[in-house]
């Protein structure tokens, strides 16, 4: 009888870890560095290794535990085949076989957004729903897509990569992917500052924000206090994210998009932009879509890791 | 033991139907009228009578049948409940209920467009494939999404939609969905007409085509012959469609998109035009994906529909 099982979020700097039982509760949760120097050749045998010393401590037996789930910050396809991980050092070779042999236990390997998308599904801002879209506004913008419960993969891990969907012709400037005009050069939160500072050059409108310093949450913060620029900034991330969102819908009609990532943490104003600039163009059989924000903020990981070994 | 399936395709002037062996041979293929006067009541019993008849005709047993599967204009969930249909005077009921009850076997139905995807991967252009974009390219711009080998069909079956999906700001004229910028605007043979048109009024180059009378066929057989201004045609609906698909790409990561409809009979150079405006905008992840043309015609709902009821 299965009681327990792990959920894994690498990052490139820590690994967080939690144990759940199998409704989903957490009964513990640590975290351990990530060792990415000789090509990350130490980050499974680490988390190996605690997940056997947390058994250990809590006498818990493999028999007791459904598996690991684990969220990776680079592409992997369903059989969790991991095709180059830069910010781990990681060459290509199959996660849930590799770790599954250090471990003794079922292993399941996906990509991080998409495996946190999961976890808000289950436990987060996305519960009640089977078919939703997960959007993580943060440094960058990722995605993770729902469908029927499951995770969109893609054909080679790259599903739900809504960050480089192209918004813009003639951007100057190029995305960290190397395109120019990714959704993710407006709708992050450097994104958001690179709105800020291009109206800021032009605008002759007093405003709170200082070109030089600005960051997302300040434009929020200035948009809650009725700052008129910071205003105009919120309408074009609001342009780009709404649109960008409803080609989304266009090809996958979701019931839910939840919206996470530190930029969400503006709260339901945020959510105000996107939505009046999504509503006139999305078609009218996803106009009724309901947007919500993450709830389970860092711990989304290593929800939806559990999740994905849990089934 | 289940020797053969029934895939039908309901039009708005015509049924399409066919009898298969379970391999997905045709054994017998024939139309029925759409009778779509008092909100089309007539259409499921036409379609059963017609399924009966055939089996008589061939001495078939209920026994070997696998079950009917049909292919419907308009949006159809998961279950098989359609959601208004207005070519066929629809309104709300759950299709597999209905006609499984009249032909006492199994009946699985789904939005036409989405099985005739289905057919594409089972027997035309994308076969070898699990998850690609099938688009058609007709009076409208129709798609189906096929995931690991199934429908994508959506919250309430408008997955797949990509014909509506925004791609320009600022369009004066509407489109059928009632909004405007919707990629079908320019990429349908309408779409083709229009762009042509809008060209012609401005252009001073010499041309054969002329803006009276251009058809999309006109202006692909310019483009094959080297008319300037046909290229130019051809140059923005590339643009419009290679970024749509470019961003579908962000979406669903698929191994393959297979273009059909009226429209693709222009054949590979129509392709080449797609594939030079998607390459430079999408995610490295989806750069290689395959284009290929689709190869079932008007056949492809009856094969997709029979794929759809043998799973």
């Amino acid at each position: 009888m299965k009681k327990y099982c792990f959920g894994v979020d690498v990052g490139g700097t820590t690994i967080k870890m939690g144990l759940f039982d199998v409704d989903g509760n957490v009964l513990d949760k640590w975290e351990i560095v990530t060792r990415t120097e000789n090509g990350g050749v130490n980050v499974l045998p680490d988390i190996a290794k605690a997940v056997e010393d947390k058994m250990t401590e809590k006498s818990i037996t493999k028999e007791e535990v459904a598996g690991v789930g684990v969220g990776v910050p680079g592409p992997v396809d369903a059989k969790g085949i991991v095709h180059r991980c830069v910010n781990l050092g990681w060459d290509e070779f199959n996660v849930n076989d590799k770790l599954g042999q250090l471990v003794g236990m079922p292993v399941m390997a996906g990509n991080d957004a998409n495996v946190a998308a999961l976890g808000e599904m289950w436990k987060g801002g996305g519960q009640g729903h089977n078919d939703l879209v997960v959007v993580t506004l943060g440094t960058g913008v990722g995605g993770g897509i729902i469908i029927n419960g499951k995770m969109l993969t893609g054909a080679n891990g790259a599903g739900g990569e809504i960050g480089h969907i192209h918004v813009q012709d003639g951007e100057p400037e190029e995305c960290g992917c190397g395109n120019k005009g990714c959704l993710e050069q407006y709708a992050s939160a450097t994104g958001i500052v690179r709105i800020a500072k291009r109206i800021l050059e032009k605008t002759q409108q007093a405003t709170v924000l200082n070109a030089d310093s600005v960051t997302a949450k300040d434009v929020w913060d200035a948009v809650k206090a009725g700052d008129a620029v910071a205003i105009q900034v919120a309408e074009q991330f609001g342009k780009y994210l709404g649109e960008g969102l409803a080609a989304i819908a266009g090809v996958v009609n979701p019931e839910a998009f939840v919206i996470g990532g530190g930029v969400s943490k503006a709260g339901e104003i945020l959510l105000s932009y996107v939505e009046k600039n999504y509503k006139p163009v999305v078609f009218h059989g996803s106009r009724d879509v309901k947007f919500a924000l993450a709830t389970l903020g860092n711990d989304a990981g290593i929800f939806g890791a559990a999740k994905l070994v849990l089934g």
